[in-house]
Formats: C-alpha cells, sequence, structure tokens
C-alpha cells in the first residue's frame, strides 16, 4: 500500500476533525509521495465576483466525501498512488507578482521531483505560475476546460489576471499549442476575434459549449484525447465551465452550459494521457450556499487523480 | 368524490393555513381513506448532513402548489382517492429503535387497514421500519431510487443508519429481492463490490446513473416494470439520486446525476404496478436556500399517488 | 456607431456605478433609440411567492457582464441597435388598475415610437397593460415561454393577476391567437381542460414541456416560427418555465423544466420575425441566493434585442 | 384544565406535524375557547419589501419552541386560557379591499365571542380590518409597538395600505386616541410634522426610540399604562420597532431600534390592562434567514397571551 | 516560548492551509502541552434544530482571526501555554452512549496529563463525557452559561440528552453542587420548578438573564467567582445564552438574551480561578449564514485559554 | 431649493429604477452641488473576506429608505444641501496603486472645488487615497470609527492594505494626529503595542470599545469633539467597529462590539465639527444575507451629511 491513504471513514465519521482533501495526511514532504494537493486560495486576478481564497477549504470540506474506488474508471487511486494534502500555497493578497513568485516557488519542486501536483484554486490568474511551475517539463499540452477563453490581452491595462493568463503562458513558451485546447466556450464575446484569434493568432484549438453539447462524451474526449496526442499534458478546469445551477459558487457565471454530469462524463475519458499537472478552479464559496460547487469540484478532482493512478497501473 | 380532498386554491390562497400535504384534511382516522401522507422526521440515522427532521414540513409547505390534475398520466387523483395527512410519526430524536418502532407502528396499522402509505422522511434509515410495517403484504418488490446502495453492513460497527437499511431489510425477509431493484447508483465506492455484491450476494438488480442516462425514461420504466411483475411494490425515493443542482436539500450529495424532469419522467411511467408502499425520503431544507428540492420532493408524491389513482381507475 | 452603446468593462469594471440593463445609459429620450430596456417593478398579481419589485435591479446587476458580440447570432447587436435603460416603470405597489395604466402609458408611447421595448418584470400580470401598449401595432402574435397557461378566468373571483393575462389579452383583442403559441406548459392543473382549452376555446397553440424536451431546439424554433408567420410578434419569458434549479428565484416553481441551454437555444433560433416588444418576467431575487436566475434572465434579453439587431441588419 | 391545550412536547418532539401555533390544536370553533391565533397572510399593502403572506406559518414553526409556564410573569397560561390556533383568514392577495373584508368577518365574531384575538401578520395594513373586528368593543385604547407612525395620509395618492391604517382607524372613529400611543418611533421622516401630528392633529401619544431607550423597560411599561388607564386595549406589534439585527426578517428595516430583550420586558409589564386584542406584524421570512425574527414574534405573542391569562388569574 | 504556537498571520495570510484552532498545530501528543483544543462533532443529543457535527470546523475557520495578544487581560497566552488543536472526538454519529465512550476515552487522559481541554461542540450532551473525563480532579464546579438548564429528567423517557446532562453529572458524582451556578437562564418553561428546583432540588445557584442584566458585568463575574471559590472549575458555555441576534447559528434560539459584549465581559472577568477544562457548544452553521455565532464561540474559547494563561503567570 | 434633490417616493416607489444614493440624481457635474457621494469599489487591500467591490451599489440599494428629515438633528438635509450620486471611481481591480491613483484623481477635484466627499467603500485601504485628495485643506483631524487601529506597518511585507492606511497617511502628512482619533478598538492585537504606540509614537487619540461602551454617546462624542477641535475634520467609519450581529456583512469581524444605536447615537452628535469628508467602509453584502449592515451604513452616510447640512443652517 503506498504510504500516505486517506482516513477510513468507517471508523471517524467524514466530518471529523480538520478537512483535508479526501482526509489525506497534511504533510509538507515529498518522499513517498506520488501526487499532492495544493491549495491556491488567490483571489486578486478576478475582473467580477471575488472570494476564491476560500476556494480551496471548500473544496477539502466537499472531498470528504470521497470514497477510495472509482466506479466509473475501475480504479482504487488511493491504492496505487500515494497522496497528500499538501496545505496551501502563502500568496500574498492584493498582490499578483509576488503571489505569482510564491505559486510557482511551491509547485515546481513538486513537479521536479516527479509529482503531480492538484491544484485547487483560487481564480485562474494561478494557472500562469501553476505553467510556469511545470517549466521542467517543457511546453504542456494545455487542456482547458473553461466558458471563457481567458486569452484577452488585458484588462484596464493590465497584463496578469485571471482573464489573460492563457496568452501570457503561451508567450513565455509553457503552452505547446499545436496540442492544446480550450473546451466549453461560451456567452456573449467582446468581438468574433475572441475565438477565431484562438485558432488564428495563438494556434489553440477549441470546442464551443454548442460543439460540446452536439457531441457524446466519447467524441469530445477523443477530440481531446487527440489533439493532446502523446505529449506531457495539463487540465485546467475553471468551474464555470459548468453551468450556474450546478456550479453556482463561482465568479463569472454563464448560463447554457454543461451539466455536472457531461462535465464528469469528459473528464473521466481522459485517460491514456501524461499528465503533469491538474487544477480546478474558480470556487467561491460565498455563493453556493447549498455547497453543490465545491462538492463537483472535489468530485472532479476525484476524477483527475484517478486517471493518474489508472495510467499508472495500466503501464506497470 | 372521496370524503377526504385538497382545499381549493380558488378559494383561499395555498398559503393559508398551516401548511399539509397537498393542503389535505389532517386527519388521524383511516377510515373512508385510500392513501395517507406521513410524516417522519427522522435523521439520527445518518453520517455526514443532517436536518431532516424539518424534511416533512418543508415538503408540505412546497406540496401546497400541486393542483388536482396530473397531465401526464392523464388522470385527477384526488377524485378517484381520498387523501389524507396523517401527520407526522412522533419519533424519538437521537434514539434509533425506539423511533423504528413508532414508525412501524404507526405504519403498519394503515397498511394492514388497506391504505396506501406515503411517508416523507426524514433520513433513509426510516424505510426499514416502513418496510417492516409492510410484512402482511408478504416479502415486498423495491424499487430504491438512490445513488447509493444502502447496502452496507455497518459503519462504526453499528448495522442501523441510513447506509445499511437494505441489507437488514433483506436480513429480514422483508424484500423480495428476485424481483427489486436499485436505480441511480453512481459516486465514488468503497470498493467495486459494493455494487457487484447487490447482485451477487444480495441478488438484487441494479442500474447505474450512466445506464439510467443512456435509457430513455421509457426504456428505464420498462426495465423496473419488468423486474417488479406482479408482485406487491414499493418505491423508496432517495432526493439524492437527482443530481445536487436539482436536489440540493440533501445530507451526501453526488455530482451528476439525473435531472428532476428524468427522476419525474421515469417515476410517473411505472404504471401498472401494484403498490403497497412509497416514500421520499432525505429532503433537508437547511441545505435548500429557495426550496427546489422540496417542491420537487412534493411533486415526485404526487406522481406516486397518481400512480396509485390510476391502477384503480384502470382496474374498476 | 448608434448614439447610445454600453460602457466598456475594459475601462472601468463591470461593477461600478449603478447598475443600469448592460452598463447601457440611463435615459429616458426615445430619439435615436431604437431599443429601450424598461423595468416593471410590479408583483401584486402573484399568487404565491412574492418580490418580483426587485427583479429589475437584480437583473440589471447581472446584465453588466454582457458582453458586446453574441457569437451563436454572430452579430454585435450595439453597433446596429441604439439601446438604453429607459428606468422602472412608476406602478403603484398593492393597487393593480393603476398599475396597468401606468405601465400602458409608459410604454404605448415607445412602441408608438417605433422603438422595441423589452420589459424587466416584475410578475407576469404585467404583460396584459404591456399589450396593450402594443395595440398600435394591432394583435400581435404572442410567443409565451411559460409552464402555465396564464388563462385562468380568475382567481379567487378576481379577474386580473399573473394567472389570467393572456385569456383577459385575448378577451381585449391583444392578440392574434391564430398566430399564438404557448411553450413549455408543465405541473400539475385544475383540469385536463386547462391545456385543451387554449386551442377549442381560446385558438392558441402550445407545446408541452414534455413535447418541448422531445424536440430539438431548432424544431420547437421551427414551429414557433411557422405559427407567427410573418405576424407583428411579442415574447413574453415567464422565467419559471425554466426548471427551478437553473431559475430558483421565481415565484411559482415547476420541476422538470427545460434547462437554461435549451431555453438559450430556442430563444436564439427565432430568427427572421418581426418583434414588437418583449418581456422576462418572475424573476424573484428574495430567493435567488447565488444569482443564477438573474443571469439567466439577463441572457435571455440579450438573445432577444440580438435578434432585432439581426433583423435589423439582414434586412438592411 | 382548559378545553383545548398545546400537544406535549415531552411525547412527540416539537418539530413533528404541520406546526400550529404553540402547538395548540387547530380549530374554527369558538366553543369553549378563550384566545384564538389567527395567521393573516396579507402583504399587498407593503411599500417596500414584501412577502409577509408566509409570515404566520413561519412564527407557527418558530413557536413550537415555546414551553407552558411563563417565568417572568409567573403564570402558566395554557392551564388558565383554553388557546386555539384557528386557522388563517382566506385573504385575496393583491386585492385590499375584499381582503380587508374578509379580515373584518374572520375576526369579528371571534371579538364578540368574548374570545380574545391575537394576529399573526401579515403586513401592517390588516390591523385596520383588525380594528374594524373590534368595533363591538368600542373605540379601542391603541398601543402601537412601530418604528414608523403609519399615518400618513396617503401613498401614492392610495390611502389604504401599510403607512396609513392608524389615521384611517382614526378616521373610522375606531381607536380612543386619548388614551393610545405609539411607542418606538425613529427613523428619517418626511418632515417634523410626522411626528408632532400625531399628538396635535390626531391626538395620540408617542415615545420615540430615543425616549424608550433612556426609560427603563418598566417606566416605560408605566407610561404606557398610565396612558390608557382602564379602557379596553390593542397591542399593534409592528416587529421594525427592534433593531433589525434582532428582526432583520422584516420590510421596511430602521438600524438602531430596541433589542429583543427591551421589546419582550416592556411588553410583559403592561400587566392589567383589558386587552381585547393582538396582533404582530411584518415578519418577512424571506428575508429570515437563521429564523430569529421569527422566535421573536413567537415569543412576543407568548408574552401577549400570558398577559391575558394572568389577568384572568387575578381578577378571579 | 512554548512548544506549539499559532502560524504567524503576517507570514501566510490566516485563509491559507486547513484551519485549525488559532492556526495552532494539528498534533496528536500532550508532551509539551499545556492546553488541548479538542472539537467534539456530536449532536445526536438535540431535540429541536440540528447539525453542531460541523460546530468544530466552523469556529476553527471563524478563530483563524484571533491574534497572539488579549488586550482586556493584557496577557499574550500563546507565550505563556503550549497550545494544539488535537483533532475532533471520533464520535459514532447517531450512537449516544458509544459517542460518551469515545469522548471520555479522549478527554481523560489529557486530563490526567495536567493539560486543560477546551472541548469545541457540538451539543451540550457532549458536556457530560466531558465531565467524566475530568473525574481526576474530583467534584467539578460547573459554571454553566445558558438559556437552559438542561436539568431535566428526561425526554421521550430518554435519559441522556442535550437538556438532562446537568441532571446525570449530578446523579453521577461529578459536579462539586455547592459551588456551582448556571448564568444566563431565560424563555418559556415547563413549570416553575424548572428553576427552583436547581436549588431547591439539586443544590446548584443560578442567576437568570433578567438578573444578569440587571448587573454589571464585574457583578456578575463576582458572583460567579463566589460561588465557585477555590475549587477546580468548568466553564460549559452554551451559546444559546447569548441573544439569537448574535448567535443564530444554534438548536434552541431563545430571544432577549446577553449580547456577545455582555457575554465576553463576564467570561474574562472570570480570573483567579483554577480550570480543569472548558467547552463551548451547540454552534449550528448551518443557521449560521454569516459566521457571526462561530466568531464569537472562537472569541469565547480564546478569553478562556487567556484565564488558563493569566493564571499561570499569575501563579509562576 | 437645491438645485439636486432626491426623487419623491410618494410618486414612484423607493424600489423603481436604478438605485442611487438616497435616490438622488446621478450626475457627473460639480456645479450646483454641496456633497457628493461617491462609490469606491475597491477591496484588493484585504487580509480576510473580501467582495467589498459590491459594497457601494448595496448601500445605494439600502439607501432609497432615507425620507428627508432627520428627527434627532431635526434637519432637512436635502434642503440646505445639494446633494448628488455621482457615481464610483473606475478602481482597477487587483492594483492598489492604480486604484489609489484613481481614487485620488477623482475625489481631489471635488474637494478643491468646496464639494463634500461622501465615499462608500469598498475596504478601508480606499481611506489613504480619500485623505490624499483632501490634500488641499491640509492636515486633516482623522476620526476613525473602526475596531481596528490599521496602523501596522505592513502584511506580507507589503506596505499598502486595509491594514496599514492610517499609517501611511501619517507618514505622508495628511493627518493632523495631534487632533486625530480612533474611536471603537477592540479584538485580539499582535501585541499590547498595537494600541499603546498609536499615542506614543503616532501621536494619535483613541477609545476602546471598552471605553466606548462605559460613557454615553453624548460623553463620546464630547470627547471626540474636544480632540477634533475647530479643525478641518474627517470621518472614517468602518462599518467593523459595530458588533457582527448588526454588521454581519465585513471583512473582519470582531464580537463584542457597538450596537447601530449606540454608533449612530454617537456619529449624529458630531454636530459643529468642519467637515471636509466622510467615508463608510468594509460592507460586503456576500455576507450580508438580510441586508441589515447596508441599512446601517446608508444611516450613517444619512447622519454624515445631515452634520453638513446642519452646519451649514447654524452658520448662515
Amino acid at each position: 500500500m503506498p504510504r500516505y491513504v486517506p482516513a477510513s471513514s468507517m471508523e471517524s465519521p467524514r466530518f471529523t476533525g480538520p478537512s483535508t482533501f479526501a482526509r489525506l495526511p497534511y504533510v509538507q514532504t515529498l518522499e513517498d509521495v506520488d501526487l499532492a494537493v495544493v491549495g491556491v486560495p488567490f483571489d486578486t486576478g478576478v475582473t467580477y465576483r471575488v472570494g476564491g481564497r476560500f476556494g480551496p477549504n471548500a473544496v477539502r470540506a466537499a472531498s470528504v466525501m470521497l470514497r477510495p474506488y472509482n466506479p466509473n474508471l475501475e480504479v482504487a487511486p488511493f491504492e496505487l498512488l500515494s497522496c497528500v494534502d499538501a496545505g496551501d500555497v502563502a500568496i500574498v493578497p492584493g498582490y499578483t507578482q509576488r503571489s505569482y513568485t510564491a505559486i510557482e516557488h511551491h509547485v515546481a519542486p513538486i513537479v521536479e521531483a516527479g509529482v503531480v501536483p492538484l491544484l485547487i484554486g483560487g481564480d485562474h490568474a494561478c494557472t500562469l505560475p501553476h505553467l510556469r511551475a511545470t517549466r521542467s517539463r517543457g511546453p504542456v499540452a494545455v487542456i482547458d476546460f473553461d466558458s471563457h477563453t481567458d486569452a484577452w490581452d488585458s484588462y484596464f491595462d493590465e497584463r496578469y489576471n485571471h482573464g489573460t493568463w492563457m496568452r501570457r503562458a503561451i508567450e513565455e513558451g509553457l503552452v505547446d499549442t499545436a496540442h492544446s485546447i480550450e473546451v466549453g466556450l461560451r456567452g456573449s464575446l467582446y468581438g468574433a476575434a475572441d475565438w477565431t484569434s484562438l485558432t488564428d493568432e495563438l494556434g489553440l484549438a477549441y470546442l464551443t459549449t454548442e460543439q460540446v453539447l452536439a457531441m457524446t462524451a466519447e467524441q469530445v474526449a477523443g477530440a481531446i484525447r487527440a489533439r493532446v496526442g502523446d505529449r506531457p499534458a495539463f487540465i485546467s478546469f475553471d468551474i464555470d465551465v459548468v453551468d450556474p445551477a450546478f456550479a453556482p459558487g463561482t465568479g463569472t457565471p454563464e448560463p447554457g452550459g454543461l451539466s455536472s454530469h457531461e462535465a464528469l462524463a469528459i473528464v473521466r475519458r481522459l485517460t491514456g494521457i501524461d499528465f503533469v499537472g491538474f487544477d480546478v478552479v474558480e470556487v467561491i464559496p460565498a455563493y453556493d450556499p447549498a455547497g453543490q460547487t465545491a462538492f463537483l469540484a472535489a468530485n472532479l478532482a476525484y476524477e483527475m487523480l484517478s486517471l493518474v493512478a489508472l495510467r499508472r497501473r495500466d503501464r506497470s
């Protein structure tokens, strides 16, 4: 068995003790660790609703409901992977550049140790330093589930926030654009080029929500897998790709999105990919009175770590 | 006309007076009664979120919106059935065995009088004494809509709670397993056997949420009807089979579930079955700020009583 | 460029200043105006939950998220139409007839000036005076998205409320019934005739939610377009046609409805129609803790004004 | 013992069954009844927040916490008085005059039978028909706890709403102004005369919140008692006299008010008065997420009925 | 400096990482520990609202706001005491006796090691096993802040729940009744003897809320101190002694209580007492939408541990 | 009459139209203006809860309840002062220095035109640029109502946020420290010097909450007035000086504070002072479910503008 495993909910109720992700041990070491869940309570990058700083702990609280066996992927991830809750990055609220540095310095050693980081945001701006932290793995294929492109050049003449990280990451050479894809785009735009320039200018592929909803989950996953190929890959999951009915607790809600089932069904079919990192972002508990957004985020993270476990099993 | 009918919402507004189910008379007799709605404000059996003790009154408050004609089933149930709100079982909060006795003693006379009980929970643990109360009708075919199997052997070495009632009921000979089925299973498990042992060990059939969502409502209803056959049957509807977007007010939410429409569509197609009882459980108003869970529960109950009315009409 | 355009969210954040619809100028003139958004904070007509008086401002607050390009319709509406927020009608709370007069007197000049009114309710009772205000355009083809017929004769012997406006409007000769249609009917009824009399007695067509969900959005839009033909048309969108998961903030929730995506997909396909007015009604912020209902209403209104822009572009 | 007494919370939990006021029997008779609690779910009279139609049932739900002995007044009211929950008046939402008639017709027989009515609102507009219903007892001394005078002449040129009932009642000769008093006035006014005209023009006494807070509860009660003398008296308690911290669930909150303790302490000291009626109004559950407003209202009503019991005991 | 101290909020923001009480280390050892905060997520003992199982983590989340210097007591407690968050007791939800055993077995070693336990509930029923765990210190003087006596003999013929623990503890010889006192009693009773029997039968002193509010904080503290004398003492603080405006998130709210300021002022004046344990109970987050109850509970706990620090300093 | 006055709530209901402060005209001019309400939706400066960007509009929505006559000060402010809602500063979310510049550039011209600015925050960090904008009036006497000193040197080594503005303002020579005072300090500290250094190092006076609560409002106001003397003065009102029961919607709640009544009573007694500016900050609507914080903030602002009107009247 792996060194680090969740506390058993048959022995102590799920609600006992300070909540860690999936009731995993809260440790700071990387030794004997395969996957590390890291909270990134950064929300200075948002342009509308704010409060993602409380996202990591809300997702932790919901994640205590996770059980050890994933029936869809037929894998018991915690028997295959040593997983830990590595706590939160000590970001600096109100200060983006210093927070970016803190995030990168926290996560890069994880990646360099061969451990897979799974970040819980926090707003989407934190994906830029997350990608910087994966630099040792070369430009990565980014699979961005999102209703927004996040590829604008600036907001209010500022280049660093939750709407520009993708463009910055590409400019910094962190993204293997030819193998990257945005999934779930929808909502009103500043102009038609918001979408078309993703391909024309940046070299990304994309699927709109309309396209996703016209396909099966298998088809969507197939399209993503074809795009990514065998490159080291990274999933960034902005919870707002899901409809506000399923994920009300977010900052820039766009009605007309995927259901939780559709989102989970796509993510869990992304088997066979070499993942070097994940994040689930834009959960804002202040707008999530019944907790459904946090429960969904926890389950998405569980599918992600199951994909890592599955690949490890299938390759061994 | 039946002796007991709802108050007219054309004469007094729906929100007037202490709310009873569907504005039915609140009476304690069984004479001239065909169907009795019974609240079971028991929530001592839960392992995570709690508060189902306020479920029956929340469902009553929402149910005042129900009108007398069911257009999907083309039946006016209150013209065919004399229905009452029989109040709540005087359960003992914090004491499971005494509450079980109270529930069984309250409901058994209803069943024995040939009246159909429709219970509003409360947590799912109350289905065990509910099934005990149907003993006079022999082992019954249980149709359990649920995201969880509720067939674990124990939690914390305790054998009576909302996660074990199905196993206990089978052990007590209350369930006609060969004609019973669980519908809507999903979410992470303790192990693969959680599901497979339902069939292998307990003799139950089941459909996962994945399977249900790949079928039409008619197909699901057909599969259930084929399983049940002509046996006396019982629906237990755990509201958590529905996705948390539609039913946030519940105790163990599992993202990725059915929509309200899908749930209603399946239930209302279960025509032609000889029902000896129903329950709708796991509604927790404290997590239902806009009331949508209670409205759904009330409508599910309405479909259930419509099925009874329809069968009565078709057989007479 | 049109005279009146939204404030740019690249220059001042969306949340700055008193919110107007889509950050449009708040002006009282009709000169150089093509479309006027008007709030109707009237909620005296409701029979169950109340509070739509705060609907217009909640929708305004959500609508600041709208951006200038509609990618589904491939149109930049604010480049084609001069749109304003014309403020609210000074209705008289608690007094229906005086409020009706105020609404009609406020809106009729808009219609007569050739400006398209887009009303944000308020309860559905305000559609009657809205239709009276369109009298100069002759009887109009009404497309009513609604889970209820709103064609009852009276409640409590009163003829003017949110459940009777359609019948009153027909009686007053405001509706071109042969080209009108109700879309999304569902939920329990007072009797079978609630629906059948729409056709038999009133001459309206209708599609139930069951029918809508069995069709594609294109098919539903096609059926509506075929019904409306080339007549001047009017969309009244009761937010309760959408399922309470997507629109919890409403007065008479009916579980089992359309998703936000389905609703938006149908509305935006109603191209090629000559619209003389729109309303989006029955948003009650007190039951919308995360704001998803208001976001949906704002997006529906955006699709409506995009339809006007599109037709203008295609005809010029 | 009286004929009608509350259900025992030692036998069935407080939360069982449809909630009636203080778990009293819900009966429609006046025989063997001393005091009748009546819900008045009327909220058409409000000028700002709305939703008092759900007030009676929210107060009922909270009132199940009331126990049979009042230690402050040293009286067991239910041993001295036969109390019932008489249900709600079938008001007509949206229609003030018809609702007024319904309220008066419902309550007048209660008064005429010598039973004390205790009304749970609903908005303050319902106090006018309540006072009409006490006409058989002659003009009554009104003790109005309120932050507002409710003596304006009209709103929007309409004379009947929650801000004008006191003036109307005086005009109709229902108020013994020389023995009446308003208690707790505060907040911004339309003009200085709002307060001074109460005395100068209408002949009422008043105490502002500032004055009340500068006195002890005994002093305030003494001033009220001195004003009322031995006249038949009536308490109208608008929950907004209490600070919004203690009573957030109301329609026109005025910060800077009494605490719950201060309000309860004054009311319960109003011993020795011949009460012919009471009401507690302006509770709006939609703005009372934790229920504290409803709990306070229930306790105020309990003090009121204790005063009746006490007087009966002291006089027998 | 003590071995265990809080994380610095000048280095990492308060909201980072899984929340522990006051950001103290979460450790399981008793070595080098002076005071241990222990969560008791037990809520099976309640008779009305339920959900205290989420209380410990809600209080932890609020307690991250605590800073190291207490200006009222002029003490820096964490410089004097080595404090830890010892996690939660693995109670068994739904099973009182087993939970009692778990609590006692968890806490007794703490007491026996000379460490002061500070329990965060959970419902008040957990004070009984907490007192059992202090048996090694002899019968203790209990200072119970509470609006209820919790000295009833049984509910529904059951002897163990949150309304009976005081009587049970006295019967078991755990309470030094001659030096114990209940503070803040109020609200309706089952009978006059509810209070008088505390003294007459059980030998406890008590102060009602009315008495407390007529005294200064110093006077109340003086009365308590006089009662306790030099006996080993124990504070049990039921958050419902505070008014629901200040502590809405609780199970049996009683309007008319102390303010937060009054409660804090009394507790912090209880200097010079030899405390062997503390608990703060009956916080239910589901009814605490803005968190004020949890913030108050955290601050009360901080005053308690400051009292221990102060005594240690003054005696050294 | 002044040029700009509020809309009459006797003609259009308070809830009509986009809400401006007190229903004042929303204009951008300074001509014929005496006092300008300015929203500052900046919340990048906070260290715990965030969301003050929605504060200005929440206060606007609540302020529509304000009526034209202030009975405590016996003044009709809008008859004496021409007041406007000047909209919001176009701050840059996430960027403190640019936001500071925007605030200063927006407000300085107001001050220089002899118009009194009344800012609605936003977080307390915005008081620094607000004070910079008053530089033309020389160092000002600052009256800071606050539970925190906001005079720390830095957080996370950053010098600009909501906990350091007072120290920065003093360093920049903006504060006439010899006439300035902090009122309402309480809560745990980093060290004793947090308070004592205010005087010892910075030259400020202060009153703790304990001191304030031991004085009458007149005494507190007298102490402030004596401190300020005849210097140009500035009130900064951090809503967290009030207890969380009265102001739950704030970022760093400290239990044990003033009541709304106490706060209002002090502010309104600050007559006879030459005010050059005001702000009311730290209102976060996401934690204010019933709106009581916003109502209080609106009333505090109303007292402030009344003080200006009163002084103008008394001097003319």
